[in-house]
């Protein structure tokens, strides 16, 4: 396509390598402050016992995906989703730079274990701009995945709660998602819905 | 979120106000040479008399949306589609613009009636770049409409057609889309399936 761009994020500082811990906002792929702008109220009664965003659970951090990831296992998790194939530290940082280069449009989250430095649960809040309602923009929930080890704690649960009040934060009129049926308990518990006669999806796939 | 970002698209010009018809290529809303890299044999049996993006029949024309396109009534045809609302050239221009900025992100192409200087129909391909697959981008077909006095014409299938061709020829490893139930006999025609036990859309709505 021969596109070139120069992006400035305010509020989001270019990457410090210095980072060594969880922590350091350097790299945050989209503003950290969002995270704490989100209104739990909805999801009061989703969980027992009560977790946030901000209060995830003993040694766990809730936070934008960072480039240090890429050392943290965050690849490694997707492959628990789904076929990653071999990325290399450039390639993923090539990735990381593209979606930073579309403003408002990629909000991966990731859950990190703080005590053993990894990535341990993901999901990315994708936003489209549209021209339909009054220019209004929607939310898709991506690639939810939390590890194996841990499961059943809540952390799925949580992943899907900030995607989803985030997009209600950033004016989204909806969020959708695409899910195998049997995700379907899941998802409905979390307050999504298969809408009467419209809650049909298709498919074409290239080679 | 106090985003600033320039964007330089080469192989899109600025925008040259002083175009007056529909075949100046000055606010392409992506390069239009595009729509000419795109392989019809995959759709050779779908058309009755033959059409293509390059030929879609007397006095049309499919081409990238354009900024000039507010005044050709672009915004009343997706009206026939959903709620549009009433959205001034100030914002219309703003949502164009805020699309440039993100980069290989959204193609929204038209069908002009020419001799009108009428949009009577339009369709958007969205791009969202992923981790997973290695790194790898897919598509969505999103808002497809052909204004009423132009249905039953194949129009609609051509627009279909070249967002589909189009994802392919911009490397997309998939596109989806969601519609209707009543949609699906329009779009299996298409080449779209619902995949087994994948064919679920879930959604919630913000207030
Ligand atoms: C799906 C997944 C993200 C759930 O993560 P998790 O942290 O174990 O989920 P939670 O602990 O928050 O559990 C949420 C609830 O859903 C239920 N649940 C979990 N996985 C489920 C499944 N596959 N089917 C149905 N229900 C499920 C749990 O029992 C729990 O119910 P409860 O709150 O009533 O006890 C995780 O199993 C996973 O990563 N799976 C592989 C990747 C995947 O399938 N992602 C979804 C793609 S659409
Ligand atoms: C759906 C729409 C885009 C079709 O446009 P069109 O230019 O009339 O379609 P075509 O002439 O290419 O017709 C394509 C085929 O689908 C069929 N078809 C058209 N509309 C259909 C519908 N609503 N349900 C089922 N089949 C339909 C036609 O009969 C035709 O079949 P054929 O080729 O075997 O004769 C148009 O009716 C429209 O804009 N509708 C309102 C907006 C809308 O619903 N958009 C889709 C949102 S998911």
């Amino acid at each position: 396509m021969g596109y070139r761009y120069e992006v400035y994020l305010a509020g989001a500082e270019p990457a410090q390598n210095g980072c060594v811990n969880g922590a350091g906002e350097g790299s945050d792929i989209f503003p950290r402050s969002l995270l704490k702008q989100l209104d739990w109220a909805d999801y009061a009664d989703k969980f027992r016992p009560a977790i946030t965003a901000e209060q995830p659970g003993d040694g766990l951090l809730v936070r934008p995906l960072q480039k240090e990831d890429y050392d943290k296992g965050f690849l490694q998790l997707l492959g628990q989703l789904t076929e990653v194939g071999d990325i290399s530290r450039e390639d993923f940082l090539k990735r990381y730079e593209a979606m930073t280069a579309c403003p408002s449009t990629y909000y991966p989250v990731v859950v990190e274990d703080e005590v053993k430095g990894q990535v341990v649960g993901a999901a990315t809040l994708v936003i489209e701009q549209k021209f339909i309602h009054h220019c209004a923009v929607r939310g898709r929930l991506e690639d939810v995945v939390v590890s194996d080890d841990y499961r059943g704690k809540q952390l799925g649960k949580l992943l899907i709660a900030v995607i989803t009040l985030l997009a209600k934060r950033l004016h989204c009129y909806k969020i959708t998602l695409d899910c195998k049926d049997v995700m379907i308990p899941f998802y409905s518990k979390m307050g999504y819905t298969n809408e009467a006669g419209r809650a049909n999806y298709m498919t074409i796939r290239y080679d």
